[in-house]
């Protein structure tokens, strides 16, 4: 098994924490975002739309983040990352969805680079831009975690499921770009009791192969 | 069961094709979005979030476009809406997830004016933005299509699922914008071929009752 990744991708994060959560194996190939090597041909042979992550298994390659891990919860039963009931599963997508289609698109590399290359926007402007879509984003899922009884120490009960996995790198890129988290405390709690747990530790950008070396 | 939704929202669109695809009836709320009206307080006691679609079923108040249709498909048997096997899913839901967190979000009202208030983009950029990131995702999807012994009269197979529900919506979008979609013939191939179903012309924008009379 080989997860193709990136040591800051989101996407990448959450499927490095589930495989972790499954505790599975994988090698890593390193794509550097960066650099630009996810539009080269040689990465484009694994993923033709050139983004990470890309995870080979059982002979096969599959893209796109929620699509992986609804896949590694379907064929690897333990630890489940959705509830077993219909209600449940609808509303851990939900939050993992606002994070995935309406935070987390507007504020990749490549949306950052548009705004500044294409349409010269500046710094000021472009961590404006980052922390109103992180704003927006988070007001809808504070109250959705804090109002609803089926919260848990998790976003949803007392294990840690794919809300969780979207919402730690969610709340990692917000860190970076220094978004207020203050009026998240929910957020804030679920995020401290996720980072506690090794599969989500090892998961993090700075433990991967291919992050800086720690000033 | 009552159905939130705005005639040009994709993600409502999205949500119609499932609901007529499952046979259900339903009632529709009308939240007009040019006029802002899914922020106002009425709105937010169904969706905090200020978003449409929301689903109001089964005593819930479901959201998100993509968990609600995982909910129906989870909930009412026939017709599946995804593949039985594990790869099919993951390939279905890899090709819904390029539209629905690549595409979209970045396209969507909120984006265009943000950045035509915020950043004062003009008309032309604006168009040159939604064209490019229809274009990235379209490059991405065409091959999938074409390239892939699974796909058959749909996107998979030979009967309507979710990766159809995602791109018609998205087609229609491109349409409006003048896209050009000569280089996308499996795109349009399989959108004239959902287009020609009761289930999806019914939940076309211009079917919808708060659409604008024809001209």
């Amino acid at each position: 098994m080989k997860l193709h990744g990136y040591f800051r991708s989101s996407a990448a994060f959450r499927v490095r924490i589930a495989l972790n959560l499954k505790k599975l194996d994988y090698d890593t190939a390193l794509v550097n975002l960066q650099a630009g090597e996810q539009v080269l041909a040689q990465y484009r042979a694994v993923n033709p739309q050139g983004r990470v992550p890309a995870l080979e298994i059982d002979g096969r390659v599959l893209v796109q983040s929620l699509a992986i891990i609804e896949y590694l919860d379907e064929t690897i039963a333990e630890p489940p990352l959705l509830p077993r009931d219909a209600p449940g599963r609808a509303r851990v997508r939900a939050l993992a969805n606002i994070i995935a289609c309406d935070i987390h698109p507007l504020n990749n590399l490549a949306v950052l680079n548009y705004l500044k290359n294409k349409l010269e926007v500046d710094q000021d402007k472009r961590t404006e831009w980052y922390r109103h879509w992180v704003k927006q984003g988070f007001d809808a899922i504070e109250p959705l975690l804090a109002g609803s009884t089926d919260t848990g120490r998790f976003c949803h009960g007392d294990r840690p499921g794919l809300a969780d996995i979207c919402l730690v790198p969610q709340v990692f890129n917000a860190q970076r770009f220094d978004c207020d988290l203050a009026p998240y405390p929910t957020i804030c709690r679920i995020f401290d009791t996720c980072m506690a747990l090794d599969a989500f530790e090892r998961a993090q950008p700075s433990r991967q192969p291919d992050a800086p070396a720690p000033a």
